[in-house]
C-alpha cells in the first residue's frame, strides 16, 4: 500500500472507532435510535479523505512529523464533510452516493437499518418530510462531532486555539457557497464567473485551502505562510468543482456511484452549464433551455445536453480549464521550499483532480 | 433592572456584537447573502436566555467571580438554541416563533430582508423546498458560530478543554431527543412515561442541566460535584417542557408569539397528549383520536381538543406535575452548599418554569 492508502486507512480507523464509541451511545439511550447508528456508520464509510489528507500534508508541509494526533485533527475534516454532504444531499434530493442510498433516502424507505416503521407506514409526503428531518438530525450530529473530535485529537491545546479563526472561515465559506448556490439553481443560467465563485466559496476553501491553512497553522506556519497553499489550492479546488460538474453529467453512474441526472435536473448553476450556453449559437441555445426547463426531465432528454455540451466545445473547454488549474496548482507548489514528502504528496494530490471517478 | 435583566442584557449585548462582525464578514463574500445576514440578526434578537443564564449560574455556584469571559461562553448556549429552533421550526413547519416569522417561513415569502426574488417567483413546493433548505443552511451557521464563541470565549484553554465531553453530551442528547420525537410524532399516542422520556433528552439535559454542568465543570467544579445539578436540573426541565406543552395548546398566540395549533396539527407525542388519552372514557378518546387524525385540523376541533383536556382533567395534572418538578428541584437546592447569590439566581429560576408565557 502506497502512503496515501496508509494516511486513508488511518483516517478510516479513526473514523471507525468514533462511530463504535457513539453508537454505544446512542444505543444506551434508546434502541429506537438504531436506524439514526446505521446511517451514521454509513456516512462514515467512504470517501477519498482528500480533505483530512490536505490537513494532514498541511501539518507536514509546516515541517512537523507525523503522529496520531495530527490524524485525528485530519479525521475531523471528514465529518465536517460528512455532515455537509448529509445536508447536501437533502437540498439536492440527491437518492445515491457513492453507489449506497443517501440517508434521507435511507429514512424514507425504511431501509435505515432498524424499525422505522412509524414512518415507512406514513402517506409518501409526510415520509419525505420526516425522513429530511431525520437526516438533517444525522448531519447536525456529525457537524457536532467534527468539532469535538477536533478539540480533543490530542495535540497541545495552544495548537488547537490557533485555528479558531480558521474554522469560523471554513464554516462562513462553506455555508456562504452553498446558499448562493441554492439562490442560483433553478434560475437563469449563470454566468461562467458567477460559477466560479461559488465553486471556490463551496468547493475550493472548503476542499483544499482551508484544510491545509488548518494543518499549516496547527503546524506553527506563520499567516503569511498560508499563502503558498491559497495560490496551490484554490486553483486545485476549482478543479476538483469542474471534473466534479464533467463527472455530474457525463459520469457512469456504475463508477461514480451517484446519478448523472440529478445537476440537469435541478438546473446546477454549474461552470460547464454556463460555458456551454455561452458557446452556443441562438437555435441550440433556445434547445437548451427549453430542456432544462422541463419539470422532469428524462434520460433521452440529458443524452440531447450531452450532445450540445459535446458540440459547443463545452466539455472539453471544461477538460481545459481542470488542466490549466492543476498546473497553475503545481507551479505555486513549485515556487515554495517545503519537506520532500509534502511536496510530493501535494504534487500527486493535485493529480488526482484529473481522476475520471473522483 | 434587577440581576437577571442584567445578564440577559449582557447576553444580548454579545451575540448582537458577533452578527454585527458576522454580516460583515458575510457580505463581503456576496451581497446575495443580505436576506442570510437579516435572519440571523432575527435569530439571536429574542428569547429569555434561559440556557445562557444556567451556565452563567453554574460558574457562580462553583465558586467563580462574574466576569464577560464566562458571559461569552454563556451566549455559546444561545447560539445552539438558536440553531436547534431554526431546524426544528423547518422540521414541525412552524411559522411563528417569538411573534415573528421563523427562518423557513420568511425565506419562503421573500421576506428576508433582503432580495430573495428567486425563490418568491418559483412554484410553492420548490419555493418551500428551496426555504427550507435556506434556513437549514442558516442553523448549520449558528450551529458553527456556538463552537467557535465558545473556544474563543477567553477563559483559559485548560477550562474549556474541561467541558469536551460535555459538548459531545449535549450534542448527543439533543439530537436523540429530536430523533425520537420525530419518530413518534404522528404515530400512535405514546404513554406518559415515553413523553417524559423524549423531554428528559430534548429539553431538560439540553435546557438546565447540561449548561449548568458546563458552568460548573468550566469553573472547576468535580465530576461527583455536578450531581447536584442533575438532581436540580433534571425536574426543573421536565417542568419547563411541560409547560411549553401547555402553552402550545392553550397559550394565547399574542402573547406567546407561536401558534397554538401546530402541537395538535402534528400530534405531537408530548405528555400533556399521553395524560389527556389516558384519563378520557372510551367515548371520549375515540373522539379525541378522530379529531387528531384530520389531515387540516382546525380552530374548532383545537377548541374541542382543548375541552377535552380540560374535563378530563388533563390541563390541571399538567399543572400539578409542573408544581411537583419545581418543588423537587428547589429541594435539590437546598440541599447542597452554594454560594448565596447563586442559590438564589437558581431558585428564581425554577420559578420561572411557572410563567404563563415562557
Amino acid at each position: 500500500m502506497d502512503d496515501a492508502g496508509q494516511l486513508k486507512r488511518r483516517i478510516d480507523t479513526c473514523l471507525r472507532r468514533l462511530v463504535d464509541e457513539e453508537e454505544a451511545e446512542l444505543l444506551r439511550v434508546s434502541g429506537e435510535l438504531a436506524p439514526l447508528c446505521a446511517q451514521l456508520r454509513i456516512s462514515l464509510t467512504r470517501g477519498k479523505r482528500l480533505r483530512a489528507a490536505f490537513l494532514y500534508w498541511g501539518w507536514r508541509a509546516a515541517g512537523q512529523p507525523d503522529c496520531e494526533s495530527v490524524v485525528k485533527a485530519a479525521a475531523a475534516m471528514e465529518l465536517v464533510h460528512a455532515a455537509a454532504c448529509t445536508h447536501d444531499d437533502i437540498i439536492d434530493d440527491s437518492r445515491l452516493r457513492h453507489g449506497v442510498p443517501t440517508a434521507h433516502a435511507a429514512f424514507a424507505e425504511g431501509r435505515a437499518g432498524g424499525a422505522c416503521d412509524t414512518a415507512a407506514g406514513a402517506p409518501h409526503g409526510e415520509r419525505q418530510e420526516r425522513s429530511a428531518a431525520l437526516a438533517m438530525l444525522l448531519g447536525d450530529l456529525l457537524m457536532g462531532y467534527a468539532g469535538q473530535v477536533f478539540a480533543t485529537c490530542g495535540l497541545p491545546g495552544a495548537y488547537v486555539a490557533r485555528t479558531a479563526s480558521l474554522w469560523s472561515s471554513l464554516l462562513r465559506e462553506t455555508v456562504a457557497g452553498e446558499f448562493l448556490e441554492v439562490l442560483r439553481t433553478g434560475g437563469v443560467v449563470p454566468k461562467v464567473a458567477e460559477s466560479l465563485e461559488v465553486a471556490r466559496y463551496k468547493t475550493a476553501k472548503y476542499t483544499v485551502e482551508r484544510p491545509l491553512h488548518m494543518g499549516a497553522t496547527l503546524g506553527g506556519a506563520s499567516p503569511r505562510g498560508l499563502d503558498a497553499f491559497t495560490g496551490y489550492g484554490m486553483p486545485l479546488g476549482e478543479a476538483f468543482q469542474l471534473r466534479d460538474d464533467l463527472l455530474g453529467v457525463f459520469g457512469d453512474p456504475a463508477e461514480t456511484g451517484k446519478s448523472n441526472l440529478d445537476d440537469l435536473r435541478d438546473k446546477k448553476p454549474t461552470a460547464l452549464l454556463a460555458v456551454t450556453a455561452s458557446l452556443l449559437p441562438a437555435g441550440p441555445a433556445r434547445q437548451l433551455h427549453e430542456v432544462l426547463g422541463k419539470p422532469a426531465l428524462d434520460e433521452s432528454d440529458a443524452a440531447l445536453v450531452r450532445e450540445l455540451m459535446e458540440d459547443s466545445g463545452a466539455r472539453q473547454r471544461i477538460e481545459d480549464m481542470i488542466q490549466e488549474r492543476i498546473a497553475q496548482a503545481r507551479a505555486a507548489l513549485d515556487s515554495v521550499a517545503l519537506p520532500s514528502e509534502a511536496r510530493s504528496a501535494l504534487r500527486a494530490l493535485a493529480g488526482s483532480a484529473t481522476d475520471r471517478s473522483l
